[in-house]
């Protein structure tokens, strides 16, 4: 609790000095004023995170959290549990999407066990498991409060030592059956919007198996008193142990002053959860893609975030995430390397 | 005409039976079924362009088209026209925000001046000037049929030529002030859309200006005796040099069976002008954003192509297809190094 508290209070302001000086730089460039949208929102954003006008985010890193939920039990995934560790082997053997897309832009993998229903943590895996998985929500809460301020405490500290090492981008990605059960669950909770709406089609439910992922979380929300103004309360009741793991990582890099790119549905609730916790966190989040998960929609506009990439993409482990950052990158680059109207001559608008 | 008839006569099906195989190797890497979205279709798209389902396109190329615009006299743009020669200077020294783009992600930019209004062609720019830029086509056409096809044929040789050098990757990109103007005529008389709907404020015209473009673009269209059937008469009465040079790029591309990356709304209405051209060259593009420009989404829909990337965008220049070079890169390296279900061990889908 005391690392959450000092972390929370850590996280200030961003830079509007360095905002107003990237946009000036920006309007001086050799292009129509603000012609380059998002690219232009991106670069001013990132100079009010990191101080710095012209600079780079050479150290890129994804946080993959890894967790069971015992609401797997209900049958509201298409897949079976044991994918959770499978995926986990995946990814330190380099096989899986979120390793051919980090090669591609040059990220590192962190891959951290928070919470796999396995006794052998693999080599590779940053072993920071609190329980084999949550307990089953529709009979009672997830985990306790206790366990939920831990899970948010190790991904803060998981994000400290990856910015102590060099990070200066980090990317926050995750597996786990069923948990976009558990981020429909919270986001219905946190924002009081019906279950139907914020409830997908996961991993490729069919309509009956749809509909019975409804009825379960409509059920996790009953059984469970939830204070809907308490994020902890909610991620306990309801929520994963990645997904507290996730809104701690952002929580550390916003309390380092270091960017942070949101990647799908369930990482978004995570983030959600962080801005409920912090609200100065939001200004240190990048929205990646939207995702075709329904609820993906609602998260971003709650968090006032508007993603770039519309790829129909539902696969999360931070896949969006991480092609985001490239186009992070060619902003900053932008902003850094091309010419003004002055160096290149060039005439100034006339009408 | 000959160099076009045969290019038009010379584009193929695609390959379908390496899209099957493609399909059938991305349903067996280690992901929910479809879940990578539009990075398993440009994969299998790929795969039918190319008829390997496991290839890389390291040689990427953006031809960048420069002309000028005879109706930029009736002030349709928020900039002079000599920003289109200082412009082309930028490009060659690098200053550009394609160069910055291109730079990268890996890209050579190629600078055509196909019809800018200047006596001198710099250093560093290909030289294949047909006019100093179009008539102002609220008086006439804007240029002679023969015109149209020759700047069609420069494309298809520029494309040729590349092709020849090494490209497996084209994007395509322009300048010209002015050519959103002949871009929204264009597109109404394609399509038969209102001028009010595929009209836009280009480069930033004001609500005032926004109507004057609205009405020389009604009057080119009064004025002129169009075909909307011929997509060359169309070019020819409404269009540009650089938007014909364009939809030459794509049939020179779509010939030789290598894939075209489209930019935004200008170079979208050069690939619809391809598309009526020659049909079959739309299986060769892949579009890239959607711009603010309004009818680019027209223009997009038109052709059948669902962009990526929604990124407020409305430069040209090529540079969001060079955006999209990097995620086509990563949609190939996801078929190419994903681990299957079988290689990982990893369970598969059970409900």
């Amino acid at each position: 609790m005391e690392l959450l508290k000092r972390t929370v209070n850590s996280i200030e302001e961003v830079d509007r000095a360095a905002v107003l000086e990237a946009k000036k730089r920006l309007d001086n460039l050799t292009k129509p004023t603000g012609s380059l949208g998002m690219l232009e929102e991106i670069a001013a954003k990132m100079a009010g995170i990191t101080g710095i006008v012209r600079g780079r985010l050479p150290n890129k890193v994804v946080i993959v959290m890894a967790a069971d939920h015992g609401v797997a039990a209900e049958k509201v995934s298409a897949y079976p549990q044991e994918v959770t560790v499978q995926m986990v082997h995946n990814f330190v053997n380099g096989g899986a999407a979120i390793n051919v897309l980090s090669r591609h832009i040059g990220a590192k993998v962190v891959v951290v066990d928070i919470g796999v229903n396995s006794d052998i943590v693999p080599p590779g895996v940053i072993d920071r498991k609190i329980k084999k998985g949550t307990d089953n929500f529709i009979k009672g809460p997830a985990m306790s409060r206790e366990e939920a301020i831990k899970a948010i405490e190790v991904g803060i500290e998981i994000a400290g030592d990856e910015i102590q090492k060099g990070a200066d981008l980090i990317g926050i990605g995750e597996m786990g059956i069923a948990n976009t059960t558990a981020s429909s669950a919270l986001l219905a909770a946190l924002t009081g919007c019906s279950v139907e709406d914020v409830t997908g089609m996961g991993s490729g439910l069919d309509d009956q198996a749809w509909k019975r992922k409804v009825e379960v979380i409509k059920k996790a929300l009953e059984v469970n008193v939830i204070d809907p103004d308490d994020p902890i309360d909610v991620l306990a009741k309801v929520g994963g142990l990645e997904i507290a793991g996730m809104a701690g990582c952002i929580l550390g890099a916003g309390a380092q002053k270091k960017p942070v790119v949101i990647d799908g549905f369930i990482s978004g609730v995570a983030a959600l959860v962080a801005s409920r916790i912090a609200p100065l966190s939001v200004n240190y989040m990048f929205p990646s893609h939207c995702s075709m998960e329904p609820g993906h929609r609602i998260v971003l506009e709650h968090l006032g975030l508007k993603p770039a990439l519309f790829m129909d993409m539902r696969l999360g482990e931070g896949t969006g995430g991480v092609l985001m950052m490239h186009i992070i990158d060619a902003a900053l680059r932008i902003i850094d390397e091309m010419a003004t109207f002055e160096e290149a001559g060039v005439s100034q608008k006339c009408l």
